[in-house]
């Protein structure tokens, strides 16, 4: 691919906000936060960068996938998050790794393992780099005793076989979400898992992640896509067998589903696909309330209606995507299939939404709410790096809850976010909630905060209203995160859900694969 | 409950085949052989069996809940499978444990696990005992250094606590089916888990071997039922978090299920629940071919259509279990719904099946194919009982397999079997096959067989067959257990299917958990 990947900021460079996109965005925020204009700072670019130095240089045998070029390093730095971004913006590349390998095939990974195992350095695999949780970050490579490379799976971007009886493919773990849907095309089948990042990120991402498509309910977590995995660990390669299903054991693939990179890379995947859906149906519906609108979603999955899509928007966000005016709560409902008409489930869940005090939005010449709100939430992430030289702080989370504590947790989660808000940045902010995922058990809850920072603290009142949010997550019981993963900024609250003696045993099993302790020390568990 | 579980044979005492199922299924037997009379051997009774001396006594502490008594020992010797079955008959009580423990909470456990720490002893969870691979039976105990206690759950068998907001139950682990439906009733819930077991069989048991639910598609395994587990181990309690779903590292659930006692004993557990179903439909449909039918089957699956049960027989399968006569292949099909009338999915359904040239059963007065076979299904296991004595060899095992390998594998695993029947016995037996469960990406096909063999050898026998399916199946791509479980029966196969770093890891697993290395030694890893 010829487009080059922005080392400030969300995909390639010649992408971003449009200036309509971003006088509305600052507009909204003027608004909210009563201010008329922002104090904006300079964003240093790849020649004002000041990297730390490289301090390794690659053997003759690797050099041909090796670089330890200032873009190729500022580029791995970190990922995607608050803090990352604000860091760009500071020119605070001390993460850097100092170098990068690009591997072509499973052996070019061996061959870096050993090598890195020599020097001796810490490994970071690294797919598409879009972690919001500082995940891809060799945060503990420099300043300790060893080295970093990050391992960029990029070029192990193949489909490598389909299967079309079972209807599966088997793929390098390096593909992106575009190639790898582009190389179905041909084949009439899909993967169907569309996460937010999806132009931006990895199949091999995805899994070591657990990441969450787009679609709302049923097969929606990357976990149940997978048939079987190949990996590479420091102690040799493992490949599990390619199965619908088995009973044979603890699952093996589950343990390197949401790995995160501590165990090994994820070279190959065997997942799961389906045809092209032929069949679309849809609706806006409106809801006075928010907790009609939740009550109304818990009725449809309860019901045992799946529709592909059935988020829900509080009003402040319908009105922040430009989706309401932030009288009414959405619900964006869809439905696809590949079999026959879909009136019956998209007729029962809007009837279902009825009885909760649910309107569909009336038919109209111009885009539909629902319409609105999918686009705002595609370009979403480009704002950041508009919005962070301007010392706003704005930022999402997302949990998991069983729904009969999900009011309680939303309103802890909203009051002990917005008093950090007030805390950290001495006035007032905004925090938002929509629904991601729902589960027959409970929804998956998205919130999104938006404060006006100052510059020079905005790292340390970004960490005051996250750790707010995070405590009072772990403490309502939620999960402290559904799909966004564990990362390094995670990690206090996630020692707090899992249980210790899992944490024993994880640490166990990276002591058999990674003896050495190569791979993302710090990642989930302490070396 | 009042009713006495039997040591020899499926189920309660008083139980069993009636005159009428045992004079069927003999006639049944001397046609497929060839002859008009068996070699029947008595069985003997508990007052016949020689017990070894128990090598241990309970502490004073933890008397009223242990015994020694030869009937707890012997019921606890071995599961329901075929060799064990051979054993009873032949008076071979030698896995009998030394002592049987039945806590009442979890206190008692830990108590139990102190106890047997110090003496050394292994410890064996055991549920219902209904383990068809060797699953419970302490085999390592006896000869070896240990003396081996197993842990009845069977006193541990309470609804804790429902959630009717999210349809959770939470259970102690030692509650059976039975019980488990009966506390749901009066909350409108069910689990809707039915294993063939379900009578004799606990949700622990479940939780620990994976077990696969009557329900052919869509949530089958226990897996997808489980929102949380309290496991204790020899390192104490641990207690995974309840959550609809989550993205935070490898999950701690997936880890304990399938881990058959080797890693502590499931103690309470948080389950899905849904309504009671209000409206089912369903038709028994004939295919002139086996194949046909299973080109159907993926059809139907892979057009998004979810049956509750979508089993198919072939006309043997049909016909040994009085559904047909043995010239065409059966669909059992099924729906089952709570919210609304069903006649679409299963109209979509017929009309796949008739495109691969499905008919269905026209109405009749009489039972229907498809209750013909469940009704046959049901009693199925109290054949065993029965036949043993007289020399008949009839198993069954099952696989799961990509549609793409299913063909191929049906052929190869069918003629090893003949093969080894003719090679083990001397004589031809017959192999059947059916489905259980589909996928979109395969089924899981379970295969019975029959032959007589010879008193005296009756074990040899069996291995024989035995070692002949599992070097097929594994050799064909399948899973050596799609819900059975490995046991100590498959462990040879298992340990191929496995990946090795993969068993290092249980290895580590174990050893984090419990490095006393107490429970089930010898299952899933060696020590």
């Amino acid at each position: 691919m010829s487009a080059k990947r922005k080392i400030f900021g969300w995909g390639f460079e010649g992408e971003g906000f449009t200036a309509e996109e971003e006088r509305l965005a600052l507009a909204t925020y003027a608004r909210l936060f009563g201010v008329d204009s922002f104090d904006e700072k300079h964003v240093p670019g790849l020649g004002e960068i000041a990297l730390p130095a490289s301090r390794v240089s690659p053997p003759a045998g690797l050099a041909e996938i090796c670089s330890t070029s200032p873009h190729d390093r500022a580029l791995h730095s970190f990922g995607k998050s608050y803090p990352d971004t604000v860091r760009g913006m500071l020119g605070d590349y001390e993460a850097a790794p100092d170098l990068v390998a690009y591997p072509r095939e499973e052996a070019d990974i061996g061959r870096v393992i050993a090598w890195a195992g020599g020097i001796p350095a810490t490994i970071t695999p690294f797919g598409g780099g879009s972690s919001v949780v500082g995940g891809v970050e060799p945060a503990l490579g420099r300043g300790g005793a060893k080295a970093a490379v990050t391992l960029d799976l990029s070029r192990m971007d193949q489909l490598l076989e389909v299967d079309p009886v079972s209807r599966a493919g088997r793929f390098a773990g390096g593909i992106f979400g575009p190639a790898l849907e582009a190389a179905l095309r041909p084949h009439g089948l899909t993967l169907r898992h569309f996460p937010q990042s999806f132009a931006h990120s990895t199949l091999g991402g995805w899994i070591a992640t657990r990441s969450a498509g787009h679609y709302a309910s049923l097969r929606t977590h990357i976990d149940d896509f997978v048939e079987s995995l190949r990996v590479v660990t420091p102690r040799g390669t493992l490949e599990t067998r390619r199965l619908p299903g088995s009973g044979a054991g603890p699952s093996p693939d589950r343990l390197f589903i949401g790995s995160e990179g501590t165990l090994g890379v994820i070279s190959e995947a065997w997942v799961r696909l389906t045809p092209r859906p032929r069949f679309r149906a849809g609706s806006s519906v409106w809801f006075a309330d928010f907790f009609a609108a939740a009550r109304a979603v818990r009725a449809i999955i309860q019901a045992g209606i799946f529709p592909a899509n059935c988020r829900i928007l509080d009003p402040d966000e319908a009105r922040n995507t430009g989706a309401g005016d932030g009288s009414a709560a959405l619900m964006v409902l869809g439905f696809e299939g590949w079999d026959g008409p879909l009136d019956d489930p998209h007729a029962r869940a809007l009837a279902v939404a009825a009885d909760h005090g649910g309107h569909p939005e009336p038919e109209t010449e111009g885009p539909s709410a629902a319409e609105k709100w999918r686009t705002a939430f595609i370009r979403m992430p480009y704002a950041r790096e508009r919005m962070v030289p301007r010392a706003i702080i704005a930022d999402t989370f997302e949990t998991a809850i069983t729904w009969e504590r999900f009011e309680t947790l939303h309103e802890a989660v909203t009051k002990a976010t917005l008093a950090a808000i007030r805390e950290a940045t001495g006035r007032p902010g905004q925090i938002t909630c929509r629904f991601t995922h729902v589960y027959p058990d409970g929804p998956a809850p998205y919130f999104s905060f938006h404060a006006l920072g100052r510059h020079g603290t905005l790292l340390e009142q970004w960490r005051t209203i996250k750790k707010a949010a995070g405590e009072a997550l772990i403490a309502a019981g939620g999960t402290i995160t559904h799909h966004h993963a564990v990362g390094r900024d995670h990690r206090p609250w996630y020692d707090r859900q899992r249980p210790d003696l899992f944490g024993d045993v994880l640490r166990a099993a990276k002591a058999a694969l990674d003896p050495g302790g190569l791979f993302n020390p710090g990642v989930l568990v302490d070396p």
